[in-house]
């Protein structure tokens, strides 16, 4: 889905059944993306530095300055740019301006935002910490989904996610209506960063909150992609792989139906199961 | 290999096939660890912040103290013990004493060291940045490996890796010697956290450097896990999964032999394949 922007080509040794070739391989790209913030009134804070697949920059920035709390709505920012732009390669750092209408909070870019000394750093008091900052986790509608629908997903997204096909090295994130129609697709070597640049992009158009969709995640489900989710309002998140407890605790903490081990013919329902049909 | 003690049981619905069955189902315990660090004069400073299994805390926080350059040798630790210990539950704070023989740097305790203003944030110039670093990358002696010890790894791991047929939820990290014996093995939700967690026991035993092991990988490889194996000195890394593009240049410049896509009957040798015979 990256037009083969996030794939670089290798000269390798293959190894198969005891007979040694030389062949080409195509390997997902990772570097270092640094992000910065400038207030409205020019002053310019390190955000965080992140490992990630190029491409999509300002929809990952976004993502990640919204589910960290630090945005809640497009026009708080002004500018997404890369600075120190080289000729020929894709700079690795970038700049988000704020807008006046910004409320800047130097605090909130501690991004171990849930380390406070109030919450003793344990597992279910980091997620009262967070329940703080979400804005779309309440007054969520009813919802339902039918289990035909949740079933189908993990074959639609393996037609689609082209990288990792090639790869084998990227997660990725894609958001479905109730009815199982693709919306979005993010790809990076990061789960989260593939997650911030699904949730950016939608940020960025005024898309929040996802009340009535449903989040796909190719592997499997941390304490860090519930939070995320729960940040966009969205109800239901299902993982081809494996839950973490704490993912399990935050999304009932959250209302979030969590479904896991999602494959062709099955799946496990971790919290909220009321709304699967 | 944890005793049961990084799983946690929960009550869930599982749809197979169309019919929901209530079962038990055991996940990966994912809480965060805080590190703090306290110099000889006294001095206390936070480290950072992770998402782990809870479970050797101790090795996870000595192996990352060591693999970011911030203690060279086990003498440079006068204790490591949990903080804010409370009754049956175990603490989530962790404090690393220095002893007098430290040399303490204030400005390695940057999480991002590679961010540094001369480095640009480029990939290739933090691989420069983090040569610096390394104390244990220079001076290794010749290796050959066997490509059949190679092939052998990951059914010794499958055979060792109890916790992960539980759950599906943990990263392993396990060193075997040339002869592909098992010298260790450590898991978590998080796979730098399970390299922290064997280096930092290895350290802690003053193993340290590791030249002539074999470093397996259960998943994918990534930058920061080929920067963890390049402190320890360790030549060859195995990943049962696909490695990034700056996973493949560090080991290049390195001098790490990378495999890649390791299976029972092949694999891809992405660097360095003059070790593997």
């Amino acid at each position: 889905m990256q037009n083969n922007k996030g794939i670089k080509s290798f000269s390798i040794s293959r190894i198969n059944n005891g007979e040694k070739t030389a062949v080409q391989d195509d390997l997902a790209i990772e570097e270092p993306l640094e992000m910065s913030l400038e207030t409205a009134s020019g002053q310019v804070h390190k955000v965080s530095i992140t490992m990630r697949t190029p491409g999509e920059d300002a929809a990952l920035a976004a993502g990640f300055l919204f589910t960290e709390g630090i945005v809640n709505h497009p026009s708080d920012i002004l500018q997404i740019k890369h600075t120190q732009t080289l000729p020929g390669i894709e700079s690795n750092t970038i700049l988000i301006q704020l807008s006046e209408t910004a409320t800047f909070n130097a605090e909130k870019l501690n991004r171990n935002f849930y380390t406070t000394s109030s919450c003793g750093v344990c597992g279910k008091a980091s997620i009262d910490a967070i329940k703080t900052v979400g804005i779309y986790h309440k007054n969520a509608e009813e919802l339902a989904v039918q289990s035909s629908i949740i079933l189908q997903l993990p074959q639609k997204l393996r037609e689609l996610q082209e990288t990792f096909e090639k790869t084998g090295g990227l997660h990725a994130s894609a958001l479905f209506d109730i009815e199982g129609n693709l919306l979005g697709l993010k790809e990076d070597v990061g789960r989260h960063n593939a997650l911030d640049k699904l949730l950016g992009t939608l940020f960025l158009n005024n898309l929040m909150p996802l009340h009535h969709h449903i989040l796909l995640l190719s592997g499997r489900a941390s304490f860090e992609l519930l939070q995320k989710a729960a940040m966009a309002g969205i109800k239901v998140v299902c993982a081809v792989g494996a839950p973490s407890s704490l993912a399990v605790e935050t999304a009932m903490d959250f209302g979030i139906t969590l479904v896991g081990f999602l494959k062709e013919n099955r799946f496990n329902i971790y919290s909220h199961p009321e709304r699967i049909k």
